[in-house]
């Protein structure tokens, strides 16, 4: 079913209620957490996640998506993942689907397809007026509620503040058994590496910003339409909202190696964490870069500002990178269209090396076409 | 061990840097959440939480302190509550013990005591210098991780973003089999009602706030002194840092019928909604307030603005509010006291009624101790 886009003047609302260019201050944000100690993805080494050993991990931040903890019960374990953020997109239904999806991905990237409940995190704005506040915030609700239900949880608990700005969040909770989860530490020298989702998200939703700053939007107007800039907001609206759930199944499936999930690092920051992880000493080179059509052209004609093609572009809610062996990739991206309509891209391979990932000198550009998936989601 | 308390002169810090009288705002914003639908405590009558229903709960804000969810394996259910708020006292390490001690909490009120997983929420403030940051976000991790550990779970995970006010909290997690999780829907006409921990910390807060406040200190100086002030704050600090696990525990040797631990709505608030919870017809009537030393005086004093004596001062992190057959809640009290050094009170009375709760007229009010117990915890 299409979803008219989010119209702030549909209920008498000011036009720029939400928050916004918030995104790129939260992504500092946790680059600084980083440096700091707390958060400590890049840097963290462990393997084996599935010992007592657990137990003496990191205290935040330990480095793969999820943490997987042994449980006093019957050989299970917990998985739990948490995140939250600021909203970057204006229609508030489908910020709270992008949030709740945003958390599930977490999940997915370990291979886990069940969950068992989640939690909704919310700061309502305090800039926001009553009415404001009660036309959004159920909006919200109403967006992340749907999206559980269409991963097959519920959301049973969660805590909603004030705060100078809106916040939507979640965490997600599956209690599974062993065979449920593929720690990602298995690539092997001669895997390749699959892309679920396109890459330029991040640049999409600060471009169709641009269109109401004309200082900004001077910049890029000569090299893209409005239109360009529309469908390329409603396809990384499309592809965010999208859940990796499908991806994590086919994994299983196909046999996967490893995975993680593409966000706020981008897809060489997460590309060069996941090797981090890896038993084996291999890298990983990413020679392929499929990103929402002409969303490199504004990344390039702004000076490389976003990192997009350096792969250090933030993602929300991106895709999963997913390590597999040489003979199955390719049939798990036949199999991912065949059951979600999307495509997904054999993106790079991996080799003997240090544990890191790189892309490679003059990648291949994939424009992911705009037109084709608009409005099927909603 | 008596730790310093902390004072950011020590690190060259200016002395105001933590955001202050938020918890009133927060509290604002609950019980406006609460008018708009989400977060309903107040109006949920759900009962029988361990069955299928369960899955057709409201959305946010199950009525009881956790969630309770049948999992997929072997008779197996999962608790989780979360909590997240700002800061109220101005010594960081003991604000991450408190953020801690109060998610971990609404687990030990459904008197499950063993905790498999916590993850830490956590914002830093963008009006935080990077010096500010680095000094106070570590004491504030070390104080929830200590806090953990001191309950015999640790801290697997969290998110950390920047955002105008510091925020901590926590996700508690435990997958425990259904004797060990307390419905609280069983008080009985003759139960009476225990109290673990005195009423009066948002007023400690409060007032110790007010000792850098001239025009607000003028209107108390005349009943409490600088030291009366400067010992309740110790008193509500260590109170608010004291896990609650002792009493979930000695509920089960106890049998006690029902539970809810005290924050923000008030021991009238949270005992209302427990009757509201009670399969029997049955109210509470609480004949004793239990309170810090001359926090009754200050609120009599600003002519009862914090609502202490009528129950509805917001409390953060605070007792156990058991239901217990009449003849087991003094040997419940004195088994608290015998394990934590802490005093228990009975505090009301379970009556036939149509499951509300009310203070009766003229309660008495025990002033609690300051100099007994400050500086044990820390």
């Amino acid at each position: 079913m299409y979803k008219k886009p989010f119209d702030p003047l549909d209920y008498n609302l000011s036009e720029d209620f939400l928050p916004r260019d918030v995104l790129h201050r939260l992504l500092e944000g946790l680059e600084s957490t980083e440096k700091n100690g707390y958060g400590d993805k890049q840097n963290s080494t462990n393997h084996s996640v599935l010992t007592p050993e657990t137990k003496t991990k990191p205290v935040v931040g330990i480095g793969l998506d999820s943490c997987v903890i042994p449980l006093r019960h019957g050989e299970l374990f917990l998985v739990q993942s948490t995140d939250f953020f600021y909203p970057l997109v204006d229609e508030p239904y489908v910020m709270g689907k992008i949030a709740c999806a945003n958390v599930l991905s977490d999940i997915y990237a370990m291979g886990v397809t069940e969950v068992d409940n989640m939690l909704m995190l919310l700061s309502t704005s305090n800039k926001m007026s009553e009415k404001e506040r009660d036309t959004i915030m159920p909006l919200i609700l109403q967006g992340f509620k749907d999206c559980a239900e269409e991963a097959g949880t519920s959301v049973q608990g969660g805590q909603t503040v004030v705060n100078p700005w809106l916040i939507v969040g979640g965490v997600a909770t599956s209690v599974c058994k062993q065979n449920e989860v593929i720690i990602p530490e298995n690539a092997m020298i001669g895997d390749v590496l699959v892309l679920t989702k396109p890459l330029g998200t991040q640049v999409a939703v600060n471009a169709h910003q641009w269109l109401e700053k004309p200082d900004r939007w001077d910049r890029i107007k000569s090299v893209v339409t409005e239109d360009h800039v529309q469908k390329a907001y409603q396809r990384a609206m499309n592809s965010m909202s999208r859940l990796n759930k499908i991806g994590a199944s086919l994994m299983h499936k196909y046999n996967a190696h490893a995975c993680t999930d593409v966000t706020g690092f981008g897809i060489l920051g997460h590309a060069d964490n996941l090797a981090k992880h890896q038993k084996s000493e291999v890298s990983f080179a990413i020679h392929t870069l499929p990103i929402i059509a002409n969303m490199a052209l504004i990344s390039t004609t702004c000076n490389g500002a976003f990192g997009l093609l350096r792969g250090t572009s933030a993602e929300t809610s991106g895709g999963l990178l997913v390590v597999l062996p040489h003979d199955q990739a390719a049939a798990f991206c036949k199999d991912i269209q065949a059951q979600e309509g999307y495509q997904a891209w054999i993106i790079g391979v991996v080799e003997k090396g240090d544990r890191s990932a790189k892309i490679i000198d003059k990648p291949r550009i994939v424009e992911v076409p705009t037109q084709d998936t608009e409005g099927e989601l909603w």
